[in-house]
């Protein structure tokens, strides 16, 4: 009976790298979270405790405030991408590596009808996020990017039904033809290519899925989710496929009866746990292999 | 030596309520975090465990629903004194109530140029919140509102500075002639009457404060608030006092120079722990006296 | 009209300090979070940006990391006056200051049935903590110290009833004479005095606190804190006051009937959100004046 | 170009489920957290917003809490089970369930040198937790359970080192041979079988754990994991691979010298962010293949 490692990585998370561009008097901010993670050749790290292949996490943390100088933070995927690849191009005992970086969005303050210069106030609740992941050398190399957008919070007060569901012995939910309908959701899109304009893509599936979640009538959460995924993919055909977590929180109308009132959908009690879980995926039948892209995409099937 | 129960107070905390106005296709809503406290003649159930004098928090948590629908949600300061008089007036044994109300804000998802008419998207990061303390019966009864808002994330990326500074034994902090600024705030300010239009002054006072602080070179966090709190008192008589607390969200210049990399204000490490924390007050020298406006807000002085 | 500069104190909040001591091969270990507010003749850095007597905020988190290895951390109390009572007495423009310590508790891990000499895992989930206050020079310096614990997470699975209470047009609760009762203890107690054995005096502060929820029948949460508030004060005549927040963290008895099942008491929802919240003191009819004891302590009435 | 409905599951995420035991009066608790995920024939609901086939999350919780009463909750592995093969054996879209519990621990108040019967104290951090996956029907019907344990807080005073590391251009990091070593561990095991003393082998693999931690002499995060793992399986046949995802919560010496003190590995400054993270597998040579096992298991390769 032999033991053997299995899957690893390392690296190091959630260095928090803010880069201001000051060329002008007019400054440009960009505040991001960056994770890095190395796959390779660490067997003698962990046998042996040898290091002699293992770059520290504190150079991989360097780096990435490094590269916010050299090469700047225009798109976030471009700057994962160029950590990603750096990582295996440069560093012999890396074969793989994935970034991550999720991106906090900041507006400038308005002052006399006009954004201040240097002065700024966070903006909406969102993050916009990526994870690229590159592996193997020279012509072999591959690059999969998966962006999404995180803890988009977002509520329908009418125009959602639920009825039709299948009963068992443990149902004792009503059917309903008007709730509330909430979620905070989770989406992320992998890229067919590499030759996209990230962010102008990004702000277009962002109100893509903002306007189909406000425009269709919900016979079901899922529903929405599909055809939400329907709305990016026809639209954007360098977008291979979109996954969804959407937790479905949960708008309970109130009893007021006791009181002697009436409560025609007006108010409700929103619950924090538990919450229904949608997770689901849209692809292209005859869309790219997502070969790594998801591997240890945190919360996906 | 005897025993004494000192101070005391109980309800229910963290209501989630969501209130929909659904008079027309074109819905409005208010989504709230009531929290209700309430003083009084509580000394038996203390002493003796009898009850008798005890509101459920369970029955204020229904007063609370109840009480968005038979007297709706407009501003969370008429609903908070609304649940803090009834507790006190209706309520024999109770002689006095705290509310705390929270307010999260949605703003309509865009379809076409124009707001969705049931569908929402949440808005920004901060809360808007009041605080209100009604105590006494009858003629003698008096009331106080606290309102403010929260977590008002804002950053400068120049036009800060921090020198002159005392310097002990254990000072090695460099001066600093430009360096980031940036805070989470809280501000709540203390009305002196009551016959307030309490959305508009909101508004107000939360332009006010952004277009202060974006505006007001500083040469401190201490000098930002005091100007800050200036400009909300100068322009608000109906204020008498305002709080600020600012936590100092370091944003530390990283060295560059190991990689050959100069670094002029450009790449920042965005700290966790520790952080400074600058509270202060601007009041007027001829305001009303605070009561028991401030008893028992959290984070304060 | 004239605005003044009210309250105000300024600090480093939450400075991460992890003292070994390593004399022998049996190391001790301290983790502490720290946070240092001054008080004193701040007018002017408010006022006109001038930082002459602002100690910056910086120097005060190197003060806590120094005094770790200077004074070292043996029991927080003693940690938190030394370093108030440094900066009221060496920093001139600091006339009080306010020093809190949460202490996490670390044990050792059991190897072939004795703890290691230098292997810790953290104990329990509850942190304690200390508040001290030091206000004025020389003769007439004063010094009060709060200690505490918080998030001592206890559960009673029966012996606790509510009936008999105040009922009102809006209360649905039935009344029960067996149910489930939980919270999450924060208890502070305030010292009459500064000769005091702190360590062995928590100790028994929180067994005290633990076996008396334990072991009296409850009527009501309130009945129960006032118990251990009692059970406290009269084992610890150096004890004058102690206060609690106690949150309710109901657990709804879940309807089974549906399915066909009972639920004598066995089956439970336990709810997030909201909770019930109770808040007394109980303290001594002779006690020493609180003085600054309480002020700006988070949480309470 | 069709698009097609990719992986999706859908469930009743974080349901609060407490039991007791009372049939005696020496109480016995169980107080788990339960989400389930169901995975079948839900094509339609997706595409058509047809309910047909789709059990509510209503009634996966409420079976959840029958379960609690009906079949009990011993050990947490079972009650999953059960769980699990009632949606895959009797709702007929169900195909596959994956159900996660995590469980919090009690212990019995010590009163007077015994437990008590009914009253409890939050024991310990850290969360045992179950991942189980059944997928198929009758004769080829599969099922796998992922055990283990989440925030196993852990920390080495000395006996730590790291040198000998890859260098390149971007590494300032010094050689040490002797740091603090910290971690808050996650450890994840696959058993190869079904019919394993739960209840056991969890307490012997955290005790085995924890040993290993102490007393290996750390060349590397790495080793140390690797060190575990292998103590882990070498014991435990009935476990075929364990996983780790392991923060390198950094304790950073503290620079005393500018006030004139040495600082031999005694006073740490404990950071937040960024951390290192060391995630990796031990397994068999010849162990059964994971199938499903790790589908959607948070946080892992």
């Amino acid at each position: 009976m032999g033991l053997v490692l299995g899957p690893n990585q390392y690296g190091k998370a959630e260095s928090r790298v803010v880069r201001i561009y000051r060329d002008s008097a007019r400054h440009e901010i960009r505040d991001v979270t960056v994770s890095t993670s190395l796959r390779g050749d660490f067997a003698d790290a962990h046998l042996a405790g040898d290091q002699g292949n293992v770059l520290p996490t504190d150079s991989q943390k360097n780096t990435c405030f490094a590269y916010a100088k050299e090469k700047g933070i225009g798109e976030v995927e471009d700057y994962a991408l160029g950590l990603a690849r750096h990582f295996v191009d440069d560093v012999p005992s890396v074969s793989g590596a994935r970034v991550v970086v999720d991106e906090l969005a900041w507006e400038r303050i308005p002052v006399d009808g006009r954004g201040h210069d240097h002065s700024w106030v966070r903006k909406g609740q969102e993050v916009r996020t990526t994870v690229v992941t590159v592996e193997g050398a020279g012509e072999e190399q591959q690059a999969w990017v998966v962006s999404g957008l995180k803890d988009l919070t977002v509520l329908k007060s009418t125009g959602s039904e639920f009825f039709g569901f299948l009963k068992d012995e443990y149902t004792t939910l009503p059917e309903t033809h008007d709730r509330m309908m909430a979620t905070s959701l989770v989406a992320r899109w992998r890229y067919g290519r590499l030759d996209v304009a990230w962010g102008k893509t990004y702000d277009d599936v962002r109100a893509t899925l903002l306007r189909t979640f406000a425009t269709v009538h919900s016979l079901a959460l899922q529903q929405t989710l599909w055809e939400m995924g329907q709305a990016v993919l026809t639209a954007h055909p360098e977008i291979a496929e979109i996954r969804f977590s959407a937790p479905n929180k949960h708008h309970f109308l109130v009893d007021l009866e006791p009181f002697g009132l009436d409560n025609p959908g007006e108010v409700f009690f929103a619950a924090d746990r538990p919450y229904g879980l949608i997770e689901c995926s849209v692809g292209r039948d005859d869309g790219p292999d997502p070969g790594l892209a998801w591997s240890s995409v945190p919360g996906f099937i």
